[in-house]
């Protein structure tokens, strides 16, 4: 639907956690992404070549991804500036903003003056039904985490490369924009109405019976005061087998929210296991995964060794250092009481 | 803005939980409901004059209201066939179903070539901000649940009415249609989109410095698996000082789900007070609210006593038998050592 290859935009962006999506393009599907557009004043780049424009649409691109995000969602000014100049040169837009493309009268001008398509990925298709919690077939995995954008959608990826790569069938189900994006389909949860959370996800990963894994991409928090309904909604939809804990150790207080502090790992993951067993009983954790891209790799593995041991799990960077022992953990069946009684 | 007085519509109904908001016009707004519509093979009534459209309209009637709710809120033939019929004998429609009359063709054309009204209740008004969990200023207390439709808005008004016959200032503050209906105001919270549950909380009861409390009207159950994630962002939302905890004792199972059991209730108060304590770490229990229509006076007067022992709170059916002991409970400093303790 949305025509290949991609320009993704940084624009004047100089935090890293607001460049999520154009980052997640860049590493999980670089065969699609020919640059990136960023501003002077923007102090971030994805390694791709910088271009304007023009210049991108004479090197191929054919869609402006806006792969910024802030608290939100808002379309500011200079989004919709740059925006239009994008479509004057010749390309689509693409947005997982929560305030829509289509929203904004000089977009839709601009687009339909010049015959360009505008993307929203985060409206959600109708159709979505009120949850159940039945229990149904299939084998699920659920990120969960500390914070928001601390590594759940590059650990689900993480987790179905590793998997497949074992001759094991495994589906990514995406709940974000940058995972839809990525993988073609999925649902915008974060835009889901409210009484239909549980029953998107439902959906989103049916009952199956091929032996394979739906690793499901979490959202939010529990311990987040904007977000925690979507992510409890998502553990009961989810219905999950496993869990792994995503962390950022570098992050020292709730995302947008400098008065807000973290939970505790195992406080965390206790309440993510306490929710989950309302639809599913035998829920375990099998791992924990976390970001230490601002440590060395000495101190990265070091508090992936200290953190295995805190919580008598094995833990990770998955990006950094694989998740061959969270496979491990998820796939020996022996492991399942141990990991039970430590819950 | 909805024209009164109401005509109460029951139609095919023989779920007592289904009829809720009809019968909660009938209950906290009796002076503007003038009759109730029902088809013969209703088992129920409210107590109010049968009626039909025509009847209606000549006793005063303005609006026809759809006080009926089925799990998904679907519109089905038979509701639009009846709406159709009353607006041809002269009503307005209005409707708390997350289906929306002024997407049903049949409804737009026949108001439009009768000059009626369509209301939606559920459609959110723009503007509700992403919740960021700051402490603000007043006094809160949230009705919550072991399930959907246990009382909840009954136990919020019964509350709001006895706090202002002692003389002290109190907001009912409405989440659901019929407290919209019944308040004239408030926030239709499961038809809000998924990111901004918290903050739509957060904008219905603001900082308050009068003295006063606000009680706000809780909605589903952190045990029910299709509506959790809005029971989680309304805690979060509403950093409730406060909570009182309601239960129908004669539910078997949640509410839609016949294989889904109940919490127990101090499983079920710990599971919200650990919640509400990510907003609010002051947080205590203040009361049981038991629905105790099933019960005859002897054993509703017992069944309240024993729950009162069990749990170390106040406990009575607000409706049958008052909240002052709740109340007294609320209003007394003392009490909130003991609170803790038991929390």
């Amino acid at each position: 639907m949305i025509a290949t290859p991609y320009l993704l935009y940084l624009g004047h962006s100089n935090d890293e956690a607001g460049i999520k999506t154009s980052r997640g393009l860049a590493v999980f599907r670089p065969e699609i992404c020919v640059g990136e557009f960023r501003h002077d004043d923007c102090g971030l780049t994805l390694g791709l070549p910088r271009m304007d424009f023009a210049g991108a649409f004479a090197a191929g691109a054919r869609t402006l991804i806006l792969g910024v995000a802030n608290a939100g969602g808002k379309l500011g000014d200079d989004l919709v500036t740059d925006a239009v100049a994008a479509m004057e040169a010749g390309l689509d837009i693409a947005s997982g903003l929560h305030q829509r493309l289509k929203d904004e009268p000089r977009l839709v001008e601009t687009a339909r003056r010049l015959g360009r398509t505008l993307h929203d990925v985060r409206d959600p298709q109708p159709g979505i039904p009120v949850g159940n919690g039945k229990p149904r077939a299939g084998k699920r995995l659920l990120a969960v985490g500390t914070d928001c954008s601390v590594g759940k959608m590059y650990t689900t990826l993480c987790l179905a490369h590793a998997l497949a790569r074992r001759g094991i069938k495994a589906d990514f189900r995406a709940t974000g924009q940058t995972g839809i994006l990525v993988a073609g389909s999925g649902v915008p949860l974060d835009a889901v109405v409210a009484d239909f959370i549980s029953g998107a996800i439902e959906q989103l990963s049916p009952a199956r019976d091929d032996g394979g894994w739906d690793l499901i991409e979490g959202q939010g928090s529990l311990f987040h005061p904007s977000f925690a309904g979507v992510s409890t909604g998502l553990l009961h939809g989810a219905q999950p087998d496993a869990l792994v804990l995503c962390h950022d150790p570098a992050r020292r207080h709730m995302r947008g929210l400098p008065h807000f502090g973290l939970p505790g790992l195992v406080e965390c993951l206790e309440a993510n296991l306490q929710v989950a067993r309302l639809t599913n009983p035998q829920v375990r954790a099998v791992g924990v995964a976390l970001n230490t891209s601002s440590l060395s790799e000495g101190e990265a593995l070091a508090l992936c060794a200290r953190t295995a041991d805190d919580l008598c799990l094995p833990c990770s960077d998955p990006y950094r250092f694989g998740v061959e022992t969270i496979l491990d953990m998820l796939l020996d069946e022996r492991a399942i009481p141990a990991a039970k009684a430590m819950a």
